[in-house]
């Protein structure tokens, strides 16, 4: 049974919880207050405010008040910094929980996690946090240089030096956030834009392990290096490459004679690449969502599920768990029992892990939709109700997968559809499993070995 | 990489693959001959002839052409032999494939699995079709009689025969084709079709192993009986349980107000039973799927996904394959780093192979979802294409799933979408993996063991 008592610290993933609770609660109170409120913009729900205080902690996106006008400065200021503290939070907290998974790792599984981390034995909370803060700052200095430049040429400088500070920051940390209510639409054949913007996403979400191992073996050259990465590294690398480059490609594809049409090549390009990034994790975008055709959101959403890296600002399933099953799949089909991976060998508990990860969002997002659906439509029968369903099915994957594009029903949500929203952008920003382990009992028992017996499969 | 050559019958896979490719052609040949039409029916094209004959012989039961109308007596008789050897086939050779799987099956693996089926070491293709006959025709022959003693009722006798067996032969081979065009709306209040044909299927759909493994122990009582199952069965009698009784629930909960409203209370609870046995691989239907409400089709596409045992006439994930799941993200939520059921631990090996299954599965619903959308709407823009996603992704699930529920979207496929759909049945019906076997090469070396090395998941 689950059981709730227990010390808070004892359970790093409750930690997190609790963490990110109070994250939003701030949150919620800060932007309830009149001086957060834009001009002429009218007063902000309890509900509203929640919803806008947790996208921005769990760095998601989703809005449902603009977040130009309906907030004023400080109302900006405050959802910046939810932003940066819950996207510097996760980073941090994610990578230093995988040191302590489980009430006392094994020291084996220790040594490999701080292997895989390129981090010393010693590494702990606080070394952990300044190398975040290191990469944080460096990332969204360069980013907020770059723009900054970008921005004198259009607005004066006040407003150059606070929108390349917001969008840096909410680039880096995959937040989705724009002072623009057609997000990033107006820069859509803007390559400078594009471009730092789409660095700042990548680098973000490829998550902290990743920066930290490739920091290490840079200097040994392109083949010497990529020789000693880590798996998860390579991983990391080519599944993001791979995604990027087949997200390009088939929104090249499915959209020419669509959205792309009307547009000279080289903005083609550009804005299918733009999409192909964004779409897994950060949620800009530079064309109306609701304009792609049915298939193209189709593949939005499976990108949107796969999502970025581990100990990163993205969120959803995570790049090295499609990676691990991928490979996991190819071995099992050519009838290998051991699964390697260049010259290494991926334990067995891991695909349980995959498995267990897979099935738990997989459940939470079905129970969410159908709860969604039920909700937002009640009896009405489908003839009735068209489109409704991919346009709900898209709001949950977004939420979930923490990415906050939308095809416009955000807005449309009821009291309670709102609400289910917040809960799947909480789920999805600390993990199904960590809000699971933290709401639960984990027990240090190894359970007996029994005589092996196998289900039959497929 | 893939490798075509080497001796058909060394590859049990590649057999299965073989035998179904000759009777859909065999069936297509047949059912192009004037003396299938029925009277004033349109002569068939070579391409629907297929369809029909693939949808037979995958007992998957979607139609492009009426059964009743479209074909002759001769013509349907046809497709019931399509489905009747298609339904005893895939039990046959699914169960005698276990034994072989791979091309040398360790002698403890064969073992195992003989245990699991609860046959003799020495168990062949000839005992176990001898078995696989004789569970047919006991159940079909149940169903005949009973169906035929409630259509004298209603029919002449030959009528009332010819009904009762093309309807005890189709509900057992979860095959769902029906002699009327609104499949069994007719009898939506009739409580001993309801029973009889839901008999059938959960008969048909549990899978072979489990019944002899029933038969072995059931007079045992109840709890010593239970005691001595294999953990196979106990996972597709406990996940089947669960599924009818869920299935049941939410379709009252989704529908009360829904298609439900007008009814007694008895046709409430009939009509609800009745979908929940069904949906998930039979593909009878005794209301109007198309009048649903949008969350209870998604909830019909998860059944047909989660679909019925293997070894039996049933397709889908299997039941049992999602149970391992749920039971191993359970323990691995717990901490636990061993899988145990009931006093047997599940081998590692199960994990992998259920998500090698899970996986390509949802890789090729994905892919023919997308290109579905693509060929039947190219670039129309989402909102001048409302409906069709979902009845596009219900059509994808319920051919792979070979369930054979349909929105309507059946008749409008072109011919191209009408060819995925046809892929479809016969890899649902086969198992994705089959497919994939027979046309790889699969290695015997054991892969050397490297340095353990794990990538970070979720
Ligand atoms: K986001
Ligand atoms: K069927």
């Amino acid at each position: 049974m689950p059981q709730l008592t227990g010390s808070i610290v004892k359970y790093p993933a409750r930690n997190l919880v609790v963490w990110y609770l109070v994250l939003i609660i701030l949150g919620t109170v800060l932007l309830t207050l009149p001086i957060c409120r834009g001009t002429d913009a009218e007063p902000i729900s309890q509900l509203d405010a929640c919803f806008t205080a947790t996208s921005a902690s769990c760095v998601t996106g989703l809005a449902v008040r603009s977040t130009p006008h309906a907030f004023s400065f400080i109302g900006q200021l405050v959802i910046l910094v939810l932003i940066q503290i819950g996207g510097i939070g996760i980073m941090t907290i994610t990578t230093y929980t995988l040191f302590n998974l489980g009430s006392k790792p094994s020291l084996r599984a220790r040594a490999i996690l701080t292997e895989t981390l390129g981090a010393d034995d010693d590494t702990d909370l606080k070394w952990i946090l300044r190398h975040v803060l290191l990469v944080t700052l460096f990332s969204e200095g360069t980013g907020f240089i770059i723009l900054l430049l970008r921005n004198a040429f259009i607005y004066d400088f006040p407003t150059a030096a606070w929108h390349a500070l917001f969008h840096s920051i909410s680039a880096f940390c995959n937040a989705g956030f724009a002072l623009h209510d057609d997000s990033l639409v107006r820069f859509q054949d803007d390559v400078v834009v594009n471009m730092t913007i789409s660095a700042l996403i990548i680098v973000g979400g490829i998550g902290f392990p990743v920066l930290l191992d490739l920091n290490k073996n840079w200097r040994k050259g392109i083949f010497g290096g990529w020789e000693d990465l880590h798996v998860h590294s390579k991983f990391m690398l080519i599944g993001t490459t791979l995604l990027l480059g087949g997200g390009f490609l088939i929104f090249l594809l499915l959209e020419w004679d669509g959205v792309l049409s009307e547009m000279p090549l080289k903005d083609k390009l550009l804005v299918s690449a733009f999409h192909s990034v964004t779409c897994r994790t950060a949620g800009f975008n530079t064309i109306e969502l609701s304009s792609l055709t049915n298939a193209m959101l189709f593949i939005s959403m499976i990108l949107m599920l796969i999502g970025a890296g581990p100990c990163s600002t993205g969120g959803g399933f995570k790049v090295s768990t499609v990676m691990a099953m991928a490979v996991n799949a190819w071995r099992t089909f050519r009838g290998m029992t051991r699964i390697n991976f260049a010259r290494r060998t991926i334990p067995e508990g891991v695909m349980q892990h995959a498995m267990a990860t897979a099935l738990l969002f997989t459940v939470i997002a079905i129970a969410a939709l159908t709860l969604l659906l039920v909700l937002e439509q009640s009896s009405t029968p489908h003839p009735n109700s068209q489109g409704v369903f991919l346009d709900a099915a898209f709001e949950v994957v977004s939420a979930l997968g923490t990415v906050g594009l939308s095809t416009g029903f955000t807005s449309t949500l009821s009291t309670y559809g709102r609400m289910i929203i917040i809960a799947l952008m909480f789920m999805g920003r600390l993990g199904p499993i960590s809000v699971f382990v933290a709401l639960s009992h984990t027990t240090n028992k190894t359970p007996v070995e029994y005589p092996k017996e196998e289900p039959l499969i497929g």
